[in-house]
């Protein structure tokens, strides 16, 4: 068994092929989830399906509400936005940001990554189709990464030196279903879309599908997850 | 009104005089505590009693169940130590170390700032009598405000510089509690015990009460909270 590393698994594409990819380099896989007010449990189906393929260790889903706080499409009652070109979709930051999302995120995963004897902490957060999120961005990850490293009973007493890997960050979405197709991802079992009905059917009009579909056609492939006809 | 500030609130004695250094510095405060798999509902009842003395505009109880992951007297099933010498206390790490804590709780006090419109959050660690937790330690707290600017979209777009507040960092518990008392806060509200019993009596044996009533008694002041006879 390899070292240990904890995967932020949404059940989504670019987690499902981060986890391919950290796999490849040897880990043992620590999955989380979270169960944060989705609009739908289909998400975390889908998470749970990957996290199977990816033959995981372990899969822990922790319930978090963002709902609490409010302030987002993702977690509050505003309509996710359908069909817009990209031009709009790279203004600015979209309103399906949700407020310090991935520093909630990260935070968790080091708890767990501690717990869990993990130094490695792979997100499969991207620059390039989700330039509007600030906590994408790499010296977002770089201050996490120097905070995680201050931050814990195994960094301070020098058991781990943590890493938050990224593999994805620089990957146009076509690279990196080219290289999770490589790599044997059964990309119908994950799932993008951030309107999903109750079946676990992606609406195929939001911003992610739009730009997942877009993703498959520049690769050349066919998306095989299903959408409402 | 002041200018609207998070406050991070566990109902002890360090958060709410924390609470009241606040607002005399003139915030107006959204409180936030977790219900984090706390051994008594007591603790929850201390912060919703300290919330209300200092008349907080909002107050959010996050349910976030850390024994998800394990790995501490505080959140598992291992016993909390009692009656410790403080040169034991001092040693090392205590083993009432919650992994990534101050880090999972700031990420969410983050979010809840950006929903608020609150650049400023107050959270009472504590570097003299806790010395052993890393993430009470100012470097962590510096590297987290640096990365809270990079974290979040009022930070990037301009509109909120967070500040992290920790007015109780350098005092001992003695002096805490003399500045507490001179804001009118009221101890007898409080709860600080690790062990807190079902009906929010203090056990008087773990590092905390210890800590807490040596503190009155440094500060020739009576602990108004119950204790356990």
């Amino acid at each position: 068994m390899g070292k240990p590393a904890v995967l932020l698994l949404s059940g989504g594409l670019d987690s499902a092929t981060c986890g391919a990819i950290a796999r490849r380099e040897g880990h043992e896989l620590y999955a989380l989830s979270f169960d944060y007010g989705q609009r739908h449990r289909a998400e975390l189906d889908a998470a749970a399906r990957v996290a199977a393929q990816l033959g995981v260790r372990r899969h822990v889903t922790v319930p978090l509400d963002l709902r609490a706080f409010g302030g987002s499409a993702l977690t509050a009652e505003i309509a996710v936005p359908k069909d817009r070109a990209a031009s709009e979709m790279a203004e600015g930051i979209p309103i399906t940001y949700v407020p310090a999302r991935n520093t909630v995120f990260l935070s968790l995963a080091l708890a767990y990554a501690e717990v869990s004897g993990a130094a490695d902490i792979y997100i499969g957060v991207n620059a390039v189709d989700y330039s509007g999120y600030p906590d994408c961005r790499p010296e977002f990850i770089a201050a996490f990464e120097q905070l995680a490293n201050l931050a814990t009973k195994a960094s301070v007493e020098g058991q781990l030196k943590f890493k938050i890997h990224t593999p994805l960050v620089n990957l146009t979405k076509a690279e990196i279903i080219r290289q999770g197709t490589s790599l044997g991802v059964d990309y119908g079992l994950t799932r993008s879309c951030y309107d999903l009905s109750d079946a676990g059917l992606s609406c195929g009009h939001c911003d992610s599908c739009l730009l997942r579909l877009k993703g498959f056609a520049e690769a050349g492939l066919t998306d095989p997850a299903p959408y409402q006809s």
